[in-house]
């Protein structure tokens, strides 16, 4: 039997859509029913076998749902949030899939009308690649998927969700929404800037003998800027903590190597080996 | 016809193994003669065809090259051409595969006996694996080799480095030594020294989440510690200036996450997206 009866996906973009894909293709939801401004997205998204249907009216999309998804980008969530909410029926499970949670969370807690359950999930998947053109049902699969509820989290809700992302083979993790902010700052986030910074800083001149290093190390700054300005902007707290725990280890590094340091050069690349090496494990 | 009679690999790890497989499978070189401090390495060597014989001793291994690549890492090079010198005919083309220029290829233009041409290079291919265990023919297929002569260089030998690498399907590019170490120092050491910082500046217990952003970031701090702090105190002056270079696009960054500048965050993003995406090409 099918986990839910009805899904509506707020949002068909690679998010959204590859929920749907997979959603349908597991048998996990009986219906999927797409919501966005655009008719013509939910049309592409019917197409590639991402929902069942799908309207522009919020009522329309949301009075039959058992369990609505948010997949709209990070500042566009509590807006949709706001225009689902007088549609929702009791009993229905609310989630977005939102990058930053804190300031996400408190709004749509707020927003949520009377007997109507919502808790985060933050999966971390993704790509550079946006769009529901670059939509597949293995978004998600193998991925860790962060629920982060608080203390007005409703119990059932979190197990339904819960089921929903270990039936999408993710991996759930819990934690509170400032421990996961805390925690993309440092190992989303802060790589991310750090990768637009370095493309910054690097004469024109030098990149068409980029070697395979400095591609690596950039290939996140293909990321969507009008995707990461909002995220970055959701967690300016958490992120200029993270900068600053970098810059600490930036400055011993620049120490080391001006005054030739070889010994705290070795132990830190020592220790950086051994710790990224296990990550592979 | 063979570009070379004899080859002599002095060092046969990663670079050196993979390139007397290369000089073999593509018969650029009739003859390819290891030399090694340790017998079980020349052993090695043969047993995966990297080379047709082998030697400890200098002499045995050097009289009858006409050309000599030093393979070793970077505070080797200088050692190890000393060892080789006084045994190179007259004729004989002398290069190495260091990752920093200046002051080996000023040693090794003093270290040279008459008669002997020396130009450096540095292909820039790799892996952050090591040794012969790695080694693979295909390593310097489709690569950039950086070739950087200096106003002593003879151009024979630089029109036969040119020869040899092209042979090996390599793209030569001409540098001066200086030159050479400012690019390396921006596109190859500072995303190595960002890697090995970040994974500093992480909190152990944030690892095990890391998303693929954070491993995309950080894959080259797997890199061998024991050749990295050679290769960052050989370039010293050079590093200092990119990573001072880094600083300004850091700090700019930084003041926009702090003041919440939006436009400016959208214009380095959509800056560092269109550049890195142009890199794919």
């Amino acid at each position: 039997m099918a986990l839910c009866k009805q899904v509506t996906i707020a949002g068909l973009g690679l998010m959204g859509g590859s929920l749907g894909m997979a959603l349908r293709r597991g048998r996990i939801a009986e219906r999927v029913v797409g919501f966005s401004r655009r008719a013509a997205t939910i049309a592409h998204a019917k197409r590639i076998g991402a929902i069942h249907a799908g309207s522009t009216r919020a009522e329309e999309a949301a009075c039959d749902a058992d369990l609505v998804v948010l997949a709209a980008p990070v500042d566009a969530i509590e807006p949709v949030a706001r225009q689902l909410a007088p549609f929702l029926r009791p009993g229905c499970v609310v989630t977005d899939l939102g990058s930053s949670k804190q300031r996400i969370v408190r709004a749509i807690e707020r927003a949520m009308p009377e007997g109507v359950a919502y808790v985060g999930s933050h999966p971390l998947a993704g790509s550079h690649e946006r769009g529901l053109g670059a939509a597949h049902a293995a978004l998600y699969r193998g991925s860790v998927c962060i629920l982060t509820p608080t203390p007005r989290s409703d119990r059932r809700a979190i197990r339904r969700l819960t089921s929903l992302w270990s039936a999408l083979s993710a991996r759930v993790v819990l934690m509170d929404p400032a421990a996961h902010d805390r925690l993309l700052a440092a190992v989303s986030h802060l790589p991310h800037l750090l990768a637009f910074s370095l493309i910054q800083a690097t004469a024109p001149e030098a990149l068409p003998l980029a070697p395979k290093s400095f591609l690596d190390v950039t290939r996140v700054a293909k990321s969507d800027p009008d995707l990461w300005d909002d995220i970055i902007l959701s967690n300016r707290q958490a992120i200029l903590q993270a900068m600053g725990r970098f810059d600490r280890a930036w400055s011993s590094m620049r120490r080391s190597v001006s005054t030739g340091n070889r010994r705290q050069l070795q132990r830190t690349f020592r220790h950086a080996q051994r710790v990224r090496s296990r990550l592979d494990a």
